[in-house]
């Protein structure tokens, strides 16, 4: 994890392969890729019934100190998630309203921050979701560099620049910018077997028959009394 | 608390006693039966607004492991509530939008559940209520025997298959089956004397003379400066 | 920190002064008043998207006990905000709709509560916006005597009767009395630059730009690869 | 869980059954009776290296009130450990060094608490060990009654007044009374085969070949790279 | 609580009250003084069995910045207590050897921190304690200025310079600077009334004859069963 | 993060200068590689007053499996610290006194683990150091293959197979292994430095003296009053 620099070219994921990811939604990619890449259950969306995916734009800068958000927005593009990680913990609110304009203009998605928010009413307002790990209003300076498009670690999981984030009401996952395009694949077909399983169980079968369990069940030593 | 057996006669209490708790709420049966029964209040509801009551249908798994709410489903009745403890503390969703699916053709008003839950915005589409100690997307496996329909502790409470569990949005309370019909009457009494209070309260008197507070807050030496 | 008393004369800050600091919000309220006044983080709303600023009546009690919450209520004018914090940590239910009919008929606008609330979906019924550390439904008793309008400490923040208290989804912040009008000219300020730079970050401008960044950046040394 | 009474005649388990489990210790304990009854990890010790058994005498008070307490005391007898469990969470200090001494003179051998705890200090002089989720000397109240040696709720396991608690380092285990006897025997042939392994693994061998893993690894999938 | 200034003249309290308070312990401190004063309980010792008093100093400073602890050093007399609150939350190492190297030779005898502490085996060595609420070696800057002998909060409670902090394995407790002489006879007469009911409770008698519970228990309810 | 390998051959640093590392400890080696390197504070050690360094051996297993952990001992070289990470959040006791006798017996100097650990008053008997999140005696599986010597993020931190492990009283610190001996040498150049200084604090002198921060302070506007 180099120490400040901007990492201008970051390798991106074709746009209707996030999109896929996007409507997967949060439990189905992470089974889709092993049970892998979920952060932290302590980030928490700001908004309700709003799910979105987008490339990582990383920013790592120190506690309470916002200045590298700045940076980071010249390096955004259209669908690109902010990803913000401080060097401590700290839960200052290093976004609010006049930095979500700004990045919203460029075509950013959305936010993940390991850290506080603030203007939490007005992102609502704007659609420019949010998960992070505090609301709190406390500002923060802009006295120590950081880096931008660096590797780091976000509520517990590694994410690279240009991975792809997946975030919804459930929380947030990273997905591997390279494993991208075989992780939607297994999605889908993953949806496609749910929705057919779905239509049984609405239908009154049970997983206990749909999924052959009894024998198994039986054969531990299951008893029904 | 016997291990790897499944109680499938489960004594209930008559359907009008339990929605007539539901309508008390959760404050109201709380006091109406001695100040007892509420769970931990790090259990929250994933909606807004809802009240339920039902019966409940004890779940007991290990950490990680949903397997038992596969076989609790099929010991469901019209009006139950599913109430899921891990053995041991776990974050994992534990049941999603397939199971909530089984469970609401199953006539199951909600599930209560020391763990985590995924595919949220889902189960509130579909007005399946939850009320869960963590939102968490990470997949359990089916692996290990539990039980269904034995006394468990859930969220500090020790619950009996049949308990009637009222949940709302201040939380989570349960009531003992032989109990149900005398709380549900003490409740509707108790609701009657809120009511006289709460149009006094809004005409404009104060709780200080209604309940004829001023003495005893004299006696007890309160000085007015 | 005296106690059992109930200090009747709280000098109040003008309403309109009271209004503009609700209409600029906690964030910009406590960044105008030098990034002071924020209460601890944990001071969560049971509604979303609701501010509002009053004069606060201060109530300090037993953990556990709400009588003072009916003392106070007499002592308080329309435009106040009741701040109550046990001397004891406490996440018993001090607060529930009762209380809220009482105080809302004499005009109070809302509740700050270092201590749980409940009758919570009632309450957002009612449009009495609450700030809580706890929802929960637990019964409390009034035995012991505490003290209102002395100053206290709630939420990591000491708290004089007769400040301004300032509430929104980002969280609570207090007001000096004595410099709220200063404060509002402030945040007003504040709040006209802001607007200006919110325009020009619309038309995509960065704030790299806008603040002037870029040299102060190099010079500390960023490096763009 | 009925209330506010006192349960005079409790069956212990016999002095050398609840001996032999405090030799074996919370671990094995809890692994010998298939890795069941481990309070919750919060429960931790205000002495280090001490660990110790007896038969429960439960205790049901109300928050910030021990009042329970000195009941309690009258019924326990020598090699008895003392339980206590608040009816809703209160991290005052219901338990000091003049309650210790009282309960040392009885032969009472330890307390475990789900709640605050003082004079730690002196507690650790006189060899008083307790086992409590807060240490805080917050005085407490005696005005409610509750009840003694009534089965309760305490850090998430269901106690049984007689019931075996073995406490260590680790923390606190519950054993059923009527299971305790078997629990000891299959604990102490469980040691017997630890003690067994613990010299072949400072022997150097591995536990991959003791417990001959490596075919059911490798047939799992394992990679040496 | 005025800014960036450092009050030079603390009024203290005799050396012989503080030690005498300091003998007394939190605890009995803390009752003697109506139940007051007990900073929140997460302030725990670095050390153990280590109780101390001094007069405090009162230090108030940005987050992750402990340029004002050097500042505070030179306003330190013989016999004070350094008090340290960060204007907003924060875990970093805010104080180490070298400070407490400093601060000893000074003749300060303690360090209360509302935030993080490093290079605590070396602390111990040196007999300089600590009462924290993080441990933590992450550095601090010296960037913003903060103040001197001002009154704060700390852990929930305010202080006062010149204040008696009293701290031990319990907690800690600040009594007001002008209360110190009378919590101390308070204190050590209730110490005499304790030290003559330790006696009596380790000859054997029970608490229920000694403060003669027994009829008030029988009024209210209480059932021997 | 490669899935269910065993990466055999990991570099190491040469010993001299991992015990180099190991007598800095923890917060000298996280400011002389520019405070970089932490581990969440929820990391603490199971002894008191031990510092060590090694070479780090990284495990990454499922919650509640500690299989992996037979695995990594094989891998394990003298001067050893293991490194144990779940895959997902679990207080489960993956260690105890028979992993201990065999990792000690190969040499490794302790275990830093996310998760719980057990036997703990036995570990410090026999002077094996461990650094962990939880203390629990919930038993573990071995099901679920996992991998050994892999990249993985333990407490926040990304840390490689052969990177530095350096533990003391103050938490845990990474060094990356090709940054470790220029870490020494900064560090031990700064121990030199804070020596010197250590005596002229000693001897009275102030850091407002020595560091030459009067006139900064006095141009940033501090007051004294």
């Amino acid at each position: 994890m180099s120490n400040n620099q901007v990492v201008q070219n970051v390798e991106r994921v074709e746009q209707d392969i996030v999109d896929g990811l996007a409507k997967l939604g949060v439990a189905t990619v992470h089974e889709a890729q092993g049970r892998r890449g979920l952060l932290a259950d302590y980030m928490r969306p700001i908004q309700q019934d709003v799910a979105v995916a987008g490339s990582a734009i990383t920013i790592s800068g120190a506690a309470g100190d916002n200045w590298m958000m700045h940076v980071a927005i010249e390096q955004c593009h259209p669908g690109d998630i902010m990803v913000f990680a401080p060097t401590s913990p700290s839960n200052f609110g290093f976004f609010g309203d006049l930095l979500a304009t700004s990045a919203q203009v460029r075509g950013v998605r959305g936010l993940i921050i390991e850290g506080g928010v603030r203007d939490t009413r007005i992102l609502r307002e704007m659609n420019f979701p949010v998960w992070s790990k505090h609301v709190f209003a406390q500002g923060t300076i802009k006295e120590t560099l950081g880096s931008v498009n660096v590797p780091l670690v976000c509520a517990d999981e590694l994410i690279h620049p240009g991975d792809v984030i997946v975030a919804d009401d459930d929380g947030v996952c990273v997905v591997r910018r390279e494993e991208a395009a075989d992780v939607l694949a297994k999605g889908n077909a993953r949806e496609a077997l749910e929705e057919e399983k779905r239509i049984r169980l609405a239908n009154g079968e049970l997983g206990l028959d749909i999924y052959n369990m009894r024998p198994r069940l039986a054969e531990k030593g299951l008893k029904y009394v």
